[in-house]
C-alpha cells in the first residue's frame, strides 16, 4: 500500500480533496484495485487533476484505437526504461488488443514485434520522437502519412508519445512502482 | 499568421470554441502578440485546453519562482533543441530573471551559463533527466536535496522538466515557429 | 512449430545428427516443450554445440547462484533489447529466484529492480560491460571486489554477461522467437 | 611471461589440465610463442575449453574464407576497442590476407578500408550488430544477401561477431595483453 | 574586462608583442569593442598568429560566402554546445545574412532553420562532420556535390567545419566569454 | 604516388607555390618520402600555410615534451576513427616515445595502454574534449591540474586535441591515405 512510489510520501487518501478521491472510487471499481499512479499524484493535488485531464484528453477524443494508444506507450515507455509505465500500460496493451505477448514485444524492442507494416511506421515514429526529437523533420512525417495515417492521427500519435515522455519522467523521478496485479494481468489467453 | 506551424492547419481563430477564444484574447493582451502556441494547438482543442491548464498549474501552484520555471525549460528545450521553447520561453527568461544573456547561455549550454551552486545543481538534475531518465536514482535525487531543495520543489523541477519534454515533441512535428517578437524581447538592458 | 525463427529455414527435428536429437530430447523433457533457441541453433550443428557446451560451463561450474547467473541474462538482454533472452530468460529468471515480479524489472530497468545493494553493484556492472566494454577499468572491477564478490565471481559475471552478447546477437540476427510458454511461466505466487 | 593478462592469476602451465597443456603445446608450436589468450584462459579450465571448441567451431565449419573470419574479428574488436583482439587478430588477418594495411586499417575504420564492396557489406553488418544490435531487421539481413552472401554465409558472419562480442568482454575485464610478438606479425611485404 | 575568459590569465593588452596589439587594434576598430577571442588568445602569442591567421585563410580565400561561412559556424558551434562561438558568430551570422532570426534558428536546430535546400545539404554535411567525423564516406560527400557544391566548396565546408571544431574546443577549455555586445547585434530590421 | 587522397585531385608538385615546395622538399629530406598530408594540402596553397604554421606552434612553442605530443595525437586520432592521423602520427608516437607498442595501445584504446597515471589523465582529457566538449567543466580541468600539469601545459594539451580534430576531419573528408611507410615505422626494439 505504501509503495505506490519510493521518493515521495504517499498521502492518505482521506486527507485528498473530493473531486482526487471520486476520482480514485472511480478507477479502483474499474480496475479492482488502484493503480498506484493515482496514489502518488495525489502529492500534488493540482497536478493529479493536470496529468489525468491530459491523459482522458488523448484516450477519449481521438481517431486512434485505444489498442494503438497503448502501443504507442508501451514502446516509449520501453524506450525509455520505464518501470511503472512498461509494466501497467503493457497490462492494457494486453487487453485492449487481446494480445498476450504483444507488450512484452513492443517494450523490448518494437522492431520485432508481431505488428502490421502500418503500426510498424507508427512505432518507428514514436520512438524517434522519444529518442531523437530534433530529427523528426518533414521526411519522417511524410513517412507516417505514406502510411496511410490522417493529419489528425499524426498528431495524436505525437501527442500519446510525448505525454508519455512526460509520464515516463515523472515515474522515473518518484520511483513509482507499478502494482503486484499489472504484472499478470491479460496474459491468458 | 499563416506561420504558427508548418506541419498541420492552422484554424481561423473565429471558428475556434468560446473557452479558447477567451484564452487566446488573454494571452494576446498580455503579451500584445498572439504566441503561436495557441494558435497552434488550436487544432485540437481538447488538447488546447488540458495542455495549457496543465502548465497553468506548474506556473501558478509552485515553491519554484517563475525565472527558476523558465530557466528549467530553456535549459531542457536546448538539450531537445527546440526552436519554439528555445525562442519563446528564451524570451521570458531574460523578462523573468531580468537578466539579458542568460537564456543564450542555458539554451546553448548550461554548464557555461552565469548561475548560482544551486541552479547549477537543479539544471544538471533537468538536463539529465531530460537526456538519461532512466538514469535517475537515489543518488541524482539526493544531490538535488543537498543543494537545498524541499521535498515539493524536487517534485517541481521533475514536472518542469517533464512537461517540456512533451511540449518540445509536439513543437518539434508540428514544427512551431516562434513569433517573431521573441527573437528580440527582453534583450536590452 | 516453424515459427523458432523467422530469417533461417528451421531443420526438422528428425534430420539431425544423433547428439543434438538426444539434448533437444532431454531439454523437451526438462521444459515440457522444446525451447526455440534449440530449433534455431539445429541450423548448424557444429554451432549447436559449441553453443550449448559453453552455456552449460557457464551454468555447471560457477559459484554464482543460478538465479545470479538469470538476473545478469535477463538485464543484459534487455540492455541489448533482445526479445527471446529477455522472454526465455525471464522465465528462468523468475522460476530460480521465486520471484515472479523480478524479470520484468530487470529487463526494463535494473537500476529500479528490487535487488540487493550487491546484486546492484553486479547488474551495474554488467550493463556497463554490455554497453560500454571500453570503459571498464580498474576501478570498475573494484567496484565489483569492494561488493564482496570474490576473483572468480568476477569472472563469471564477466563471461555470463559476455556469453549473452554473443547470444542476444545471434538471436537477433536469427530473428529467434520464444515459446509462447515462456511468456507467462513463473509468474504466479 | 606473467603479463599475459592483469586483472586475474594466470596459473603455471603445469598445473593446468592434460588437455589444455596439449592444446597450448600445439598452439605454441604453431606460432613460435604462447598466445597470451590460451594462459589466461587457463585461469578456468571450464570456460578454456568452451571458448576454444567454440572458435574452432567457427573457423573449421565455415564457407567463409580465413581471411573473411580475420577481417569481421578485427573491425569487431576496434569497434568495441579491444586491444587484445585487435592486436592478435590484427596479425591473423595480415598473414590471412596477405595484406599488410589491412588490419591497421580495419581497427580504425572500416569504412576507409581497401576492400571489396561485397566487404565493405558484410564489414558494415558486422559493426552494426556490434554497436546497435537491436536495429538489425530484415532490411539490414537483405543487405547481405544482396552483396551475394548465401544463407550460411550470412549466420557465420552473425556468428562471427558474436563471438568477438564475447571476446572483447573477456579481454577488456581480464585486461589481456597481446604478446609482443604480435604487434609486428606480418607486417613486412 | 577581465572577463574574457576565465580559466586562464588574461594578459594585459600593453604587454603583448606588437603584431598582436595592431591585429587587436585593427579588430577593435572594425567591431568598436576587443571580442574577447583576441584578448583570450594573447595568454600564448603563438598560437594567436597560428590560429587567426588560418581563420584569415578560411574567410579571404574562398568561393563561398562571407555568410555560409558563418551559417556553418553557427550550426557546428550549437552542435558542440559552445557559448563564445555561438553568440559572436550569432552576431556575424545575423548581419552577413542579414537575417535577424537565423542565428537563433542555426544554433538551436539546423533542420527547423529557414534555408535553402542547398543549405541545408551543406548544413547536414557540416553537422554530421562535426558529430560524427567517422561516418563520412563518399555518398556524404556526393549529396553535397548533388546540391551543387563545387570541389573547392566542398573543401572549404570541410575546412570551416574543421575549423570551428578546434575553435569551440579552445574555448570550452579556457570557458571564453562573449562580449556583451554580440547578444544583441544584428537583431533589429 | 596519386594516393595522397582520394576525393580531391592531388596537384603536381612542379605547379605549386614556391614555399609550397621548399616546405615539401624539407618534409621529405627529413622523413626520407612525402607524407601525403603536404601533398593533400598543396590542392590549396592558403590552407596549406595556416596548416602546418599551426602545427609548428604547436611542437616548437610548448612545454609539453614531443612525445606527449603525439600521445594526445593518436589517443584523439582514434576516438575519431582518423585513419591518416592514427598511422602516420602512431610512426612518430613510436618513434619520439621509443615506444613500439604504444601507439597500437593509445589508437585503441588509452585506458590499457601502458603509460603513467599523469599520462592518463592527459589522454583521458583529450578524449574528453574529443567526445563532449560541452561537459568540459572546472572540475575536468582540476583533474589536469591535480596531476601536476602547468597552465600553459593544460593550454597546450587543449590545442593539441583541438587541432587534431581539425585535422582528423580534414582527412576524413579528403580520405586522406597514409604512406605506406607509415604502417611499419619505429616497431622495431
Amino acid at each position: 500500500m505504501s509503495d505506490a512510489m519510493r521518493r515521495f510520501p504517499v498521502p492518505d487518501e482521506a486527507d485528498l480533496p473530493e473531486d482526487l478521491r471520486e476520482r480514485i472510487a472511480e478507477e479502483t471499481e474499474r480496475a479492482g484495485f488502484t493503480p498506484n499512479v493515482f496514489r502518488a499524484f495525489g502529492y500534488k493535488p493540482s497536478h493529479f487533476r493536470a496529468f489525468f485531464a491530459f491523459h482522458d484528453a488523448l484516450v477519449d477524443d481521438s481517431p486512434l484505437a485505444r489498442e494503438e494508444v497503448e502501443m504507442i506507450t508501451v514502446a516509449v515507455s520501453g524506450a525509455n526504461d520505464c518501470l511503472y509505465c512498461v509494466v501497467a500500460h503493457g497490462a492494457l496493451c494486453r487487453i485492449y488488443a487481446e494480445a498476450p505477448k504483444l507488450a512484452d514485444q513492443l517494450a523490448t524492442n518494437h522492431r520485432t514485434a508481431d505488428v502490421s507494416e502500418e503500426h510498424r511506421a507508427m512505432l518507428d515514429f514514436a520512438v524517434t520522437l522519444t529518442e531523437s526529437p530534433e530529427r523528426v523533420d518533414d521526411a519522417a512525417v511524410q513517412r507516417l502519412r505514406d502510411a496511410g495515417f490522417t493529419d489528425e492521427e499524426v498528431w495524436d500519435i505525437a501527442a500519446v508519445t510525448a505525454f508519455f515522455n512526460l509520464s515516463n519522467r515523472m515515474a522515473a523521478v518518484a520511483d513509482m512502482r507499478p502494482n503486484d496485479e499489472f504484472y499478470a494481468m491479460g496474459r491468458g489467453e
